[in-house]
């Protein structure tokens, strides 16, 4: 028997505002940060998670990690890995906790961490990715991580179950397939605000042939600016291949419709984040009115009863889940099962640092064990960070691949955790990142 | 010329979970809170304004707050007061702390608590309440107070500015009815779950003695006994007495239109909060399924864009703003706008610490400025911990009377304050509040 004996978490954050990678029409100066978890016990083991924040209020994340010690510490460990349903509906539940979200934000974030970091380690337990913990479980065992309270008039207990019956048929096949052929990467590499057009046309020249099926662009910021990047994407990438856009919540719901009907011209695979995360109504709007172009949402999306809405409401032809936006490991399953009771994709989010590392492991529970085949299935990709990670994705003609080392995937070298240690570590003791105030207008 | 110098930020708490009071469906052991901001500068007046927790996580909250000290301190006070829109835009606009929501949770309660501050000292210098130093303001002013991005397809800038004027028009007038008259109160004060008959039946008759024209009762936790609590208070009151009930979120969709109609025979005025404060589309569906029976909601929606969809899709008869749960008076001024542009009345939610001192100015505000006469609109008030404050709320036969006193009413007594810190203070050091774990299910 062992128990939890600490939850420590450290604020780390990368200088990425130095360059303009990871500039889009909303967040011009991110210096992509991790409120990084270690889930300690008295055993030699222990459990990893992270946040991902773009910098200032790291510190606050990581406090709202910090507080939920009490939950943890002194608590069984083999009890606690053995029903991680209960531990996620306990920490949810907290109804003081609660009432800081409810359900959404610093908080939940923060729950999302410690759900994270116990899967984490009971992955390692188990000596299997994380994917593969996950894709083993029984149906009764998936639905038993679920909270199903809201969400029962899309989604009803046996609809549930029966999804994941059906998702069990033919599992060993799928996971067969993943190890062989992976699941689809987008990269987001050459379309960031700021950069030359010399250097996107260069860097599409070798997304293309680094053998990627898809590539992104961010747009918002200036619509002459958007035209003459997508014409070159365009033009660069040929007919018919696919190119998503992507304006960060830039616009409100009329003015997305036109900019992207101005784009109508250069064929855009997706429109992401046309407009507010929480606005259904806007996404359904704007879906209609953007026809043929996709509408995908979702980085940004708190919780499991903002995307039923989005289903609900035709809101969107794409779901976008993130590893560390909801509560977690059993708040994403939830979310997964929503999309395929709707038959919309999901395109994880990736990028910033370690979130390509952490998402790929749903996307894989997905492709094996709960929607299934979808040629539809994509995750993005950035090719940024993922050195500082103990074991980094590994991409191959343009698709994820299955790690098959135990785990989640969130844990970091202790080098780059003690480099990027803010504001102490050596990485930021030179220099204080300035306290940037700008808006996105 | 003053600058400021410090955010000096409180953790308050008060053991309210010793008694029953404030025992709702969802919050069983709430003990009242406030991360109690006191805004200095460098001249002998400061700002003051507290954001409203239930309990754990009230040291989060203020650590959120403190984190936005380097947006303020050393800036020029004068200037700030006189801009507080921009103030209000770059602290929301502030793109890595967006990122930690966005615009809502934690953060955006910080942010909230920055900028009632912020209004406090202004209000302090003009030697004015609040709603009066909000009142005196000319409809462009009080327009360029919000932001309207992401609210254009239901409120325009012009039908914004169309409803100021009309609001201006006879405000003089209104504002001496105020000072006669006072708004409407509510109490909330018999109808706690936990309180037995007896207790019940006692409140009851003496909020219709105190004057009060519309009780409210905690439903959701046990439906025979909602039954009969609302059989004895309709009972008490009498036919055509408005009483309201309240599930604090316990239900989803189908069960609360069943919980609804069940109580329909003892003719609740209004359901507040059926179910999960996001789900803009459960309220739509609620709302047609429980007519005659008004649906209220708003004491945890984050930002004015839940609320313009709660709007749009009829979600709603009754819009219940907080004031601290948003980013702001500035944030609530746009959903007040909103609430007038649908027409459906502003009854603010109140209670908890310092929430009936702070949220009654919105509502005076919105009397005489925006929505004008309203025989709909009621402040909630629990009569609990008013004593902690400077300046209690004054309520005379069952109404909210204006307080001429300068500020936002949110300071506390120097005694008040150093008796409840948590965890130090002389109330806590002796009682450790135990980690309660418990689920509202």
């Amino acid at each position: 028997m062992s128990v939890f004996t600490a939850l420590d978490v450290k604020d780390v954050r990368f200088p990425t505002s130095r360059s303009l990678d990871g500039s889009d029409a909303m967040n011009p100066d991110p210096d992509y940060s991790a409120a990084y978890l270690t889930l300690r016990t008295d055993a030699p083991d222990e459990g990893t998670a992270l946040v991902f924040t773009i910098g200032r209020g790291n510190d606050v994340q990581s406090a709202a990690i910090s507080v939920l010690a009490p939950h943890l510490v002194g608590r069984d460990v083999e009890e606690t890995l053995a029903d991680l349903g209960g531990i996620y509906r306990e920490l949810t539940h907290d109804s003081q906790l609660r009432w800081l979200g409810p359900e959404k934000g610093v908080m939940t974030m923060a729950i999302g961490a410690v759900v994270n970091a116990l899967w984490d380690l009971r992955a390692r337990r188990e000596g299997r990715p994380l994917w593969l913990t996950l894709a083993s479980l029984e149906p009764e065992e998936l639905l038993d991580l679920v909270d199903l309270r809201y969400l029962e008039d899309a989604l009803t207990r046996e609809e549930a179950l029966q999804i994941l019956r059906r998702g069990a048929e033919g599992k060993e096949q799928r996971i067969a397939a993943l190890r062989d052929k992976g699941v689809p990467a987008y990269t987001t590499t050459p379309g960031w605000l700021g950069y030359s057009d010399e250097k996107l046309t260069r860097l599409l020249h070798e997304a293309r042939e680094d053998g990627f099926e898809m590539v992104k662009l961010k747009v918002g910021a200036d619509a002459a600016d958007d035209v003459r990047r997508m014409r070159i994407a365009r033009e660069v990438m040929g007919e018919g291949y696919p190119i998503a856009i992507d304006a960060n919540q830039r616009w409100g719901t009329s003015e997305a419709i036109h900019a992207v009907q101005q784009l109508g011209p250069y064929d855009p695979y997706w429109v992401e984040e046309p407009t507010n995360p929480d606005d259904v109504l806007a996404h359904a709007a704007i879906r209609e009115g953007v026809t043929p172009v996709r509408v995908a949402t979702g980085e940004q999306g708190s919780n499991r009863v903002l995307f039923k809405q989005l289903l609900q409401a035709r809101g969107i032809d794409v779901l976008q889940a993130d590893a560390t936006r909801v509560a977690g490991v059993n708040e994403n399953i939830a979310i997964l099962l929503l999309a395929a009771k709707f038959d919309i994709p999901v395109c994880p989010h990736a990028g910033g640092v370690g979130l390509c590392e952490m998402v790929q492991h749903l996307a894989f529970l997905d492709a094996v064990a709960i929607a299934g085949d979808d040629e539809r299935r994509r995750i993005e990709f950035v090719d940024h960070l993922h050195e500082h990670f103990e074991v980094p994705v590994r991409i191959e003609r343009g698709a994820y691949m299955p790690p098959e080392e135990p785990g989640n995937g969130a844990r970091m070298h202790e080098q780059s955790i003690a480099d990027h240690l803010f504001p102490d570590g050596p990485v930021w003791a030179g220099e204080e990142p300035a306290p940037t105030l700008t808006a996105a207008s």
